[in-house]
């Protein structure tokens, strides 16, 4: 059976020299949803508008008869119902969220996966029970070395059948805002993003956040699953290990100014002030800087960044005056947090298309 | 300044012999979200997968002053809150809406647009108020041909900057179900869905559900407006007049049974009992049948389509059990209306990718 499953779901691949976007990029394209960059407006982006990275497919899961199981060391696994969960003390935290993928589709040679511009990301509010207290209840013992999460959404990835599963480590399954979310911007779950329940990991890229769970385990060895040791690590050949995807590094991004036109987005302004804006975030230290630039990326100014809000885990709405006259433009915006991690002006290249964070660039025609 | 808008937004064309997605059609994809098709397992569309299609931006629109101007022959324009529209008679209407592009994609050669595959669907219980209610008060007149509808989303579509703005024979406008709606699901609307106000026709393909509505005007003369005299025609060349797009052909879709690859999307299924399902629609008249293959259109069987809800725009739930035996299977089905419109086996062709209903098709393996 083996060999037939491999026979269905092939390797990974590279997009050979000019090769367009193929059939099944665009099948994955239109499943999986982006957040369109006006949207970049709100705080909290509206339902619906978050995005969305589903590994197989949405689950459909009865709340009424579903359990989380909770191996740890006490000796009795823990089998909780949602109205458990819902009944202890719980958390609420703000976070913008961000596909590893994010950026993949410009990269040359393009990694044949889901096609992302640059518009994987969105920011909510998860509301949920802290992980820590149901694990430090399930009994961590002396050993534990990672801890396994498992969704409900079940297929083949690369020839491998498997339920979606990630391991994350001990001392960051420990962290204050690691939380076990039930509610998204103060309603249940839509069923796209994990109901009834889902992880969420602040400041980690999005595969970390598993959906649908349905058990935790803690193990006593590193985990070696296919989501923790082949995909999602950055690796330049195929054959090497590689470094495995974690936090989300610093990025920015513009609302696209003016008005589109409908084929290319390509967008246009007239003459006079227009005010840049958009946000910012970084899941590896607070931001300290966002800059902007209509050259292209030749000459920088700093862009105002708003006050931090408390909301640590939170993308950050930056401004900068410009005054559109008549000609072509490419604006670009970059960020750079207190590590002085910063983005790159050409996309940094691997072999799966992650944390690409190139500085984002929109073309700008100014009309008379 | 004409010259200049239509170097930047060049008239529609068909991609090439051989010619994979392109990043202009990517772009659309990222931003125009599909309702993945296991979702076709609920009644209501959930919150956030509900198709959606935009020509232009999102607008970003402050309630507190916005105004809807109806401009009839009772002399005075109307000029209408919020609040007073949600102070009058509502009307709650479950409508199944489509894009009138739905699976343009699959079109040889393929009109470059907004590159949908058969996603395009979703189905709200919408609350609003009736616009024949509206339009009385306005005054019709005895002259009224079209009426108007302008939205607050703004850009440029083939050298054309404009509003989005169509027109509605009036014969239409006063249909029972038609709504100035404001909630979807019981919601006030999201942005993305035409916050704080959009117009509802059931039946009709989704372009006449104007969002963001900004003002209505009753027209003595048909309407000649870009959206209903150059796009939404079905033209089989470019310089052709076309016949206009209006209701909803008969549709079915399945949902993908088993369980998928990551990459290519390709089902694979155990032997044993598998329950077809998926649902149908029709805006021209009541459905009357579906049928379902397992090889690929050659043979038809009668699924079970469940009785009417008393919902007559929403799509109907069918069901067929089948068998599965180790294979390799092409799953087909079709619906059939009162009227006798059915679905077509191969896909009608038209240069702007309208109308298109061919049977949906999906291959399954079934492994031993």
């Amino acid at each position: 059976m083996d060999t037939r499953l491999s026979d269905l779901s092939l390797p990974g691949r590279l997009a050979g020299e000019g090769e367009q976007i193929t059939m099944d990029e665009l099948a994955l394209a239109a499943r999986n949803h982006g957040m369109p960059l006006e949207a970049l407006h709100h705080d909290l982006t509206p339902h619906g508008l978050h995005y969305l990275l589903i590994h197989f497919d949405i689950p459909v899961i009865d709340a009424r008869t579903w359990r989380l199981t909770v191996n740890g060391h006490s000796g009795t696994p823990l089998s909780l119902s949602l109205a458990d969960l819902r009944a202890r003390p719980s958390r609420t935290v703000r976070v913008t969220m961000e596909c590893a993928g994010n950026g993949r589709a410009s990269l040359l040679p393009r990694p044949i996966s889901q096609p992302w511009l640059v518009e994987a990301v969105g920011t909510a509010e998860w509301t949920g029970v802290p992980l820590r207290d149901v694990l430090a209840e399930a009994g961590l013992g002396e050993v534990t070395v990672d801890v396994v999460f498992t969704g409900a959404d079940h297929g083949v990835e690369r020839g491998i059948e498997q339920d979606y599963r990630r391991g994350l480590p001990l001392a960051e399954a420990l962290g204050d805002d690691v939380l076990l979310a039930y509610e998204m911007n103060g309603l249940p779950l839509p069923p796209q993003h994990g109901f009834p329940l889902r992880l969420v990991v602040p400041g980690w890229y999005g595969m970390a956040h598993v959906k649908w769970l349905t058990s935790i385990d803690v193990t006593e060895t590193p985990y070696t699953g296919y989501q923790n040791t082949v995909a999602y690590r950055v690796k330049h050949a195929s054959g090497e290990e590689g470094e495995p995807v974690t936090r989300i590094v610093p990025r920015s991004l513009l609302v696209p100014p003016g008005f589109p036109d409908f084929q290319t987005r390509h967008r246009i302004v007239r003459p006079g002030p227009v005010e840049l804006t958009g946000r910012a975030w970084s899941g590896l230290a607070p931001l300290e800087r966002v800059e902007v630039s209509t050259d292209g990326g030749a000459t920088w100014s700093q862009a105002n960044l708003e006050p931090p809000t408390g909301h640590r885990w939170a993308w950050r709405r930056f401004t900068a005056p410009w005054h559109a006259e008549p000609g072509t433009y490419t604006l670009a915006v970059r960020a750079t947090d207190a590590d002085g991690n910063t983005q790159p002006h050409r996309e940094p290249w691997n072999r799966g298309g992650y944390v690409n964070n190139a500085v984002h660039r929109v073309p700008v025609t100014c009309l008379a």
